[in-house]
Order: structure tokens, then sequence, then C-alpha cells
């Protein structure tokens, strides 16, 4: 049940794909050097094998337990995120001024897949406390900044959001949780939230709600949220605890996985209202709901490379272990390890194509977002933004879809024991399986990735990463490797088709997005996984031309990555036409709303 | 959590596409009339439908308990499955000469489907105790057959297959349960056999194990393995029950799924020896195994089939019934029942086209079965027989796989709710997951597919087989609806496109199995696929035949049908080209077994 961070993979991607030389040129990140990646990856991985990983399967079996409105934490959990936050794990990310480290993203996200691939459950906690110090420093007054955000990166108290109601998931335009002003500056909120992850625990002193809710007269629909802060205890002038708010857990929901993350009913408001004070403008909750949400989506879809990893590993120990049958080469007399059997080896190729894949896109994605936050010129700044855009419901929607996959594959690779809890390959399956519907499902993530990323700009960030794909493409067939070795000229072939049809799907999304709205969003989650097949695609384009490189430098290493980007090639890459085909197929038939109701 | 049985579908893949006027031509179903296959389906629904169905979700929460080497069924379980057993519901297949029905498999599989579908945990105990029958049936002496045959029938008993010991699992070369012969015609069994699924329960009075061991000085391997029936209680001259046999359940497994079925590990010979009586003859126990496991090879399929409708059902229902967001098109202003939004259509359509293909593709075979059983003509029978193996690893291995996916795709559209314990989706999604795993995973079905079933006649079958492709393809372009209706021109391509990805497969499968096998066994999954897309699509043709005939007779049920037919050619077909190149790449590449186990 260990967890290895695989650093050098993460460092390699760091380094030669997201290229972490040009982030730290940017103001603000000078000390985040090739050595200090080194060093904060070294520290992590360490910290998360050695507390956090070892509490994942007993947080499984022994989920958090709600009892009287409190929620007691698996054992071992509040212990363990104690020292995550004394260790500062949790601000390594967020400004110095509040107390976090102030590194980029690049360098924080893989410190975020390590937590998750050690405890997916437990690193909810951490992931929903960043969204909300998000939040509160992008809309919050000064005063409420430094009421929460120090107590927030510290660990001492953590943060939740709270959006769902029973009537309204996906759709926030139909939230009635309200709130009224009290002529004191305060709210008083009343409502019922579900799904709120780590909504009630015993591993901090304080859990500050952020809420959606609607103000007296507010206009209907989304335009008329507001985002307020609801704290578990009301905080004192000088920020010592006072009461406890009229917030409280009614319930905690058993659940298919992540049992150990405990997922509250809220009520807001049952005796009197819970005390609130309004984030930023009224009726602009949505917008910075949204700043939130885009942070926990990318986190999300890290969430998913973690868990596709954690069940890599397990289903490669298995296999390296488990002995059963002749090859079917003929080349042993004796029965071998699973894993010289050639469906073995596919099922694991799979599942670290996927995983070393989606790693690669969702670092650089990273690096995007740096340079959008911090490059001096904001035209560079601009571009930066619009690919990070652009990449944040691929890595969300594809890296999740995937995380299924590749879990599901790892129970497969242990036969029989695979199916029995104790094995723990099924807990992996269980998890992920949440990774493809919170924070917006894929098919959100299709509609934003069609309507906003693709649609609003007419197609030009799709346009122009489809550039530079090109210009890889150019720079891989000019490339020494590319007559003696088949992995480049594969992933060559396999990526121009590839290419070509993520093109040809802008361009019937462009086309169609009028004329036909239901054909072009019938196609949204295919467009999706086509964008996360072809990116990544590319990323290992991009690694082969690196491994031309420095092939010598380090042979082993370089030729695993060879063979993963040629597997992927041969074998992940073809799916492409088939999206393709399904994405514009839904045009000039029937379509897919011929059916009645009825007829279902 | 209802569910109702498909009937009409069933019956329309009964009579239009299996052709049940063939097989009740055979000798001996002269009985099994379209009227006979309407009362036995309509029958079978109400019962399962009333008194299993309900049964399913409360299995799931309270599973069967081990108390001291005694198994408790979930509350509920023993009443129904003696109201199955009386109801005659285990004896529809078999001899009416031992209490059966003598019906015909073709009407046997919608039973078992129905079955499934309403309760897969509980369905197992039969789907066992039809293994025990068939192979008690084929290598038992009269005497064997007059003691076990007619109780397992009625219900009174149940059996079991014991195949798995620790360290023999897909590889039984490796069995060590030992059998000695006592000089008075038993055997005494010693040795531990695990997975052995309804090994020990409450639901009747005596369990048959069939058993796989060795007797002294049998050859090594697979060859020396022998059969041998252990009852629980011994059996006395006038089939009253005797002592209590030295067969022991030791422990019950704590499973992902299929909770209330109880897993068993079971202890043959603690106290003495467990006796035994040897089934046929020595060392030919492997053969008579397979009979078993051929039968529930395909049962398991349609396990498949069982949990995809179930789960395809549920989801229906609650898209029907969730409503959340306005129309992507703006045809309404108000928030609509999600079943109108594009992506949850897709999902339903999937699941849909899914699992009516696969249950077109499991009759039809079982009808080939029943040919060959009872056809006077013995060229027909072979002829039959070779369809009939050919088909039995795709059925398994194509419905199995997909039922994962259909049950994935239903916990999706649930959203949030899907990952509640509560509403029930999940626990397919749990339950499926065993489907691909037992009486041999998907890489042992494909194996089966490449070696037996398609090298070993040098492609024979394979071939016949896309001759009649080729045949249907040319009376779907002769007929009407071709020019007319957009669904049968695509079908007609896409087919025509997955049948040649699948020649082309069998070709390479042809050509490279002796100098590179392990290129062709690495390729074996995705031929696997790839043959249950272009089977299925195939009996999606011969539907559009069929709806182009009787269109007027029903419109709104071929309608559907033409539907679904249409999306399974644009959303699933064009899969067929990425399977192709899946396989055909693994050859003049370094292939799968590049890398090193260190390198994993």
């Amino acid at each position: 049940m260990s967890y290895t961070a695989p650093v050098k993979d993460m460092l390699f991607v760091i380094n030669e794909l997201a290229h972490l030389d040009r982030v730290s040129a940017l103001p603000g990140f000078e000390d985040a050097t090739a050595d200090t990646a080194q060093a904060v990856l070294d520290e992590a991985a360490k910290f998360n094998a050695d507390v956090i990983a070892p509490l994942n399967f007993e947080g499984d079996k022994n989920p958090s337990t709600w009892r009287d409105g409190e929620v007691v934490a698996t054992p071992g959990f509040k212990e363990a995120f104690r020292q995550f936050g004394e260790g500062g794990w949790q601000g390594v990310v967020h400004p110095v001024e509040y107390g976090g480290q102030g590194l980029p993203k690049l360098l924080a996200t893989p410190c975020i897949e390590m937590l998750n691939a050690a405890n997916l459950s437990l690193a909810l906690c951490p992931l929903l406390t960043d969204g909300a110090i998000e939040a509160l420093l992008t809309a919050g007054t000064e005063a409420q900044k430094q009421a929460y955000v120090p107590k927030l990166i510290s660990g001492e108290w953590t943060g939740t959001m709270n959006l769902t109601e029973p009537q309204a998931g996906s759709d926030l335009a139909l939230v009635r949780t309200r709130a009224e002003p009290q002529g004191d500056g305060t709210y008083r909120v009343f409502g019922t939230k579900i799904f709120i992850t780590w909504g009630e625990h015993d591993m901090a002193k304080n859990i500050v709600h952020l809420v959606l809710a609607r103000t007296p007269n507010a206009p209907e629909g989304v335009k008329g949220i507001s985002l307020f802060a609801v704290p578990k205890f009301l905080v004192n002038e000088d920020g010592s605890l006072g009461e406890r708010n009229d917030v409280h857990c009614v319930s905690i929901e058993h659940k298919l996985g992540i049992k150990a993350s405990p997922t509250a009913v809220l009520q807001f408001g049952d005796h009197g209202g819970a005390i609130g004070q309004l984030i930023g403008e009224e009726n602009r909750g949505l917008e910075y709901m949204f700043i939130m949400m885009n942070a926990a989506r990318f986190g999300v879809g890290v969430q998913g490379i973690a868990v596709a990893e954690r069940a890599y590993q397990k289903a490669v120990a298995y296999a390296k272990d488990r002995v059963q049958s002749r090859p079917v080469d003929g080349s042993a007399k004796q029965s071998v390890a699973i894993i010289q059997h050639p469906d073995v080896r596919r099922m694991l190729l799979t599942m670290r194509a996927l995983t070393e894949g989606a790693r690669a896109l969702a670092y650089v994605a990273a690096a995007h977002s740096d340079i959008a936050h911090r490059h001096a010129d904001a035209a560079v700044q601009a571009e930066h933004q619009a690919i990070y855009e652009y990449l944040v419901p691929v890595v969300k929607g594809w890296s999740t879809e995937l995380s299924i996959e590749v879990a599901s594959l790892g129970v497969q690779v242990h036969g029989g024991m695979g199916f029995i809890e104790e094995t723990g390959a099924a807990q992996y399956y269980r998890d992920a399986r949440i990774l493809t519907i919170y924070e917006g499902t894929t098919a959100i993530q299709a509609n934003d990735l069609i309507g906003r990323k693709t649609l609003r700009d007419g197609g030009a960030v799709a346009k122009a990463i489809l550039a530079q794909i090109d210009r890889t493409l150019g720079e891989l067939e000019g490339c020494a490797s590319f007559s003696s070795n088949p992995a480049y000229r594969s992933l060559h072939k396999r990526l121009t088709t590839g290419r070509e049809a993520l093109a040809s799907a802008v361009e019937f999304m462009l086309a169609n997005a009028k004329s036909d709205p239901n054909a072009v969003f019938a196609g949204g989650v295919p467009y999706l996984k086509l964008a996360g097949i072809v990116l990544v695609g590319w990323q290992f384009a991009r690694a082969l031309l690196v491994a031309e490189e420095k092939h010598a430098e380090d042979k082993s290493f370089y030729d695993s990555k060879i063979a993963t980007a040629h597997f992927f090639a041969d074998h992940v890459l073809p799916q492409a036409v088939a999206l393709e085909a399904s994405i514009v197929s839904a045009k000039n038939n029937e379509g897919m709303l011929a059916l009645s109701e009825d007829q279902f």
C-alpha cells in the first residue's frame, strides 16, 4: 500500500517540458530554481510517503463519523493534518505576506499531486481551503484577508465551498439560500447546502464556509447570487474565536469512495440565522466562485493524475510479484511473473502512458498560469492566460476520465484479488469515480471548453495551439532519430492525424454553434477527450525532442520515455479519428434528440 | 430501484434476429414457439420484478454473513430462492427426464438475463448450479446423474465449481488439491480452494462441490487434473442426506461488489479427508471443467448485459425526473429534465446501444448453440457449433467490458447523487467490476479467441462470419431505405469499414502467430473488442433489415431501433479503426516487451 512519488518524472516535466527556467525568470519567482524544485519535491515525497500515505487505506476502512452534529475524522488524520500545516504545505503557492511560500503553481502542482496520491480523502481538505484562500484574496477586504487567510494557510483553520443545494447542482441559477442584511454590516444566512466536502470535522479549530446565497430583492438566476464568509465559530476583533455560529452539520453521506472525507449536509440559520460577511460586491458571487472553481477544477484534474499514479504503482508491484502461466512465446517452461505477459504489459503501459501524459499537460498548464500572473508584458500575460483557460477544462475532464479507466485497469491487473477490498486496488476504482462529477461534471467541462474557450474567441486560442503543434511536428520530422527510430515516426504520423482531427472538430464547433447547438454540444465530451489525447500526444512529441538531445545523459530514463511515447502513439492516439467521427456525425442526421422521452 | 424486463426488445431479438422459428423446427424443441416465448418471458419478467429485484439493494447493504463455518444469506434470499426452484426456473434449459423443462438456450438466456438484472448476487447461485448440472450430464455415470441432477434442478440442492487455489488462478496447471483413492470407489480429497461462489450458504439443503484435484502419480500440469463431486452432506443410497462431509468454509471475502453472494474459502480434508466421487475419467478433469466453464462464460456475458440493462433503466428514470439547467438550443426559458440535454442523451444512448447490441449478439449465439445440439445434420451441427464457440469469448469479454462502462455512465448521469450509495447506481458500478475477471479474465477470453477460435482452423470460422457480414451489407445497400434514411447509409458505411478492420486483424493474427506471438497476443483484447463492435454492428444492420420490412407494424418501436442503430454506427463503430491500428502496430516495433521490469 506504499506510495513513492515519481520525483524523477515530475522533475523531467517541470524542467524540460514546462520550462521552469522561464518561470524562475519571472519577477518574484527568482528562488524557484531547479535546485529548489528538487529540494521541495524530495521533501514533499518524503512527507507524503511517511505521514500521509499510510492513512489512506485506514480512512477507507474507518471513514469519518458523524454524531450529534460533530464529525470525527479517521484516527490519525488530525495529527497528520497538523504536520501538514506546520510543514507549510498549505501555503506553497500562496503569498509570503500572508504566511505562504510564494512559489510558482508549477512547483505547487507536484506537491498537490503527491498529497492526493498519498491520500485523496485527506487532500480534499487542503484543496477546498486553497479555493477559499483564492476567493478571499481576490474579493475580500484587507480586513477579511487578515482575519482569515493567515489561519487558513497555517492549517489552524480550513475552508469550504458551499454551492450545491438539493435542487441546485450543476444549475446554480436555482440557488435558494438567502442572506438578510442586519444593518451592522453582517448578514444572517438561512438555507441548506449539500455535498459540502470537509464541511464539518475535528482537524482544525475553525472552518470558514464560503457560501452562495441571495440577498433580498436580488435578481433571479445566477446574476442574483452573492458570496458570504460564514465561519463555524465567529471571530473576535482580536482574532480569537467567539461564539459558535448557527451553521450545523445535520448528516454526512454514505459514499462509494473518498470515504474518509466527510461530505456534509449543512443547515444554516435554523436557530436564528448564521452570521456571515459579504465577500466582494453583492450579486457578483458567481464570478468569485468561478475563481475558486477554476483553481479547484485544475486541482481535481491533478487528483485524477494522482490516483492514476497510485493505481499504476500498485498494479506494477503486483504484476512483478504474481507468478502465473508460461510465456506465450515459449521462452520459458515455467510460469513467470505476470508482468511478462503481453496483455498485462498492455494494461500497465496504458496506465502509465495516460498518467504520464496527463501529468505533462497539467504541469505545462501550471507554467502558463505562472507566466500569466507574473510576466512583465501584459500581452504575454493575456496570451498565456488564454492558453491556460483553454487547458483547464481539458486537464479537469480528461485527467479524471482517464483516472477511472486507469483505476479499473489496476483492478484488472490484480485479477480476482483486485475485487477483494483488503487488496486495496478497489479503493482507487471507487475513489476515482467522484472526480468526473464534482467541481463540474465532464459535460460541464466540455460546455466550458466549447462555449467560453473555443467559440467566444472564434477559435483563436485553439488555432494558436494547433499552430504550436505544427511546429513541434516539424521539429520531430527534422530530428536525426526520425529515420532511425520507429517511435519518432509513429508518433509523428499519429499526432499529425490527431491534429487534423482536432482541427476538424474546432471547425465543426465554429461552423455549427449557432445553427445547430444541440449537435455541437452533443459532441462536447468527445471534443474534450479529443483535445486531451492530441494535447497529450503533443507533450510526448516534445518529450521525444528532449530525448533526442539528452539521451546519452540518462539512457534508461529516456528509453522508457520513448517506449511510453511510442505506446501512446500506437494505442491511444488512434482514438482521435473515432472521436472526430463521433463529433461531426451529429450534424445532418436526426441527432441525439430524435427519440422522444417515452422511447427511452 | 425497480426493474422491468425489456420483454419487447428480447422478443424482437428472439424472433427476428435469432430466428426462433428455426430453433422450434428442431427435434425436441417443437413446443418452443413464439407464443411459448412470450408466455415464458412474461412469467419470468413478473417473477423477477416482484420477488427477486426488491432484494438487490438489500443484499448490498446486508451481505451474507459467516459465523463458525456457517453462512447465512441476506434476509429474504432463502425464501426467494425457494420460489425460484419451485417455479422451475433452474430447469428451463435442462432435460425433461431429470425434471427440467427442456427448452432451447435461446429461451433460457432471456430468463437468465432477467434474473441477473434483478439480482446479480442471487443469480450467481443458479449460474454455478447450471455449470454443475452440465458437467454431471456430460461426464457423470447414470447413477451420479440420478443422485444429483434432479435435486439440483429442483433447487433443493445447489452446485459449485472449485478451480482456484491461492497459487492457481488463471493457471490451473498449478492446482495442488489431491484426491486419494479409498479402494471402495470413493476418494479422499485434501486441499484449499478459494473464490468459491456460493461455496457455503443456507439457501439449500445440500451443496454439490465439483472439485479439480490430482490423483496420486497423476501427470504434472493440466493433464493430471481430475474432477470430483464432493457434496457438503454425503448422500445415502436412498437419496437421503447422510453425514456432514469434511469440507468447511473457513471464511468469506470482503468484496467490492456482489456482496450478497458469499465467496468462500473452502478447506477440504482437515479432519481425515472429504469423501468425493470421481466424475468421468481420471485426468480428464480440465476437459469436463471446460464444459462447465463454457456454459458459465456465456452466462457471465449475459450477466454483463443484465447489469447494463439495470443501470440503463435507473439512469433513464433519473434523467426524466431530475430538472436542471435550460436547454442549450434556447428552446425553453426554464430548467428542463436533464434527459433533454445533449450530453445526457449521448450517455443514455451509449448505454442503450451497447446493451441492446450485446443482447442481440448473445441471443443469436444461443440460437447457434441450439442448432448445434439438435440439428439432424451433423455437418450443420458442426458449422453452428464452430460459430457458437467463436462467439462465446466475444459475448463473455465484450459484454462484460461494456457493462463496466455502462454502469459507470449510469453513475455519471446521476451526478453527485450517483456517488451516494443510497441512490443505488454505484452498486452496479461495483457489481459489474467482477465480470471481466471471473470465469476467465478478458485477456483469457482473448487468448481463447485467438488460439482455439481463430488460429486453430486457419481463420475459417472468422472468414465465414465475415462473408455473412458481407451478405448483410449487400442487403442493406439494396433496400429502399438506403437512399431515404441516413441511418441506413451511416451504418452501411461504418460497418463496411469495421468489417475491413476485423478482416485485417484476422489476417494479422494468422500471419504473425508463429513468428511473433508476443505481438499477436498483445493485440488480443483489442481484437476481442473489435470483434465485439463489428459483430454487434452486424446485428444492428440485420435489425435495420427487419425494420425495413416491418416498420409499419410498430412505428415507434422500429424508429427507436433505427435511432439506436444509427447512434451505434456513428459513435461506437468508428472505434473499430482505432482498435485495428492498435493491433497491427504491435508488429515491427520494439513491442510491449521492450521495457525491462526495472523500467516500470
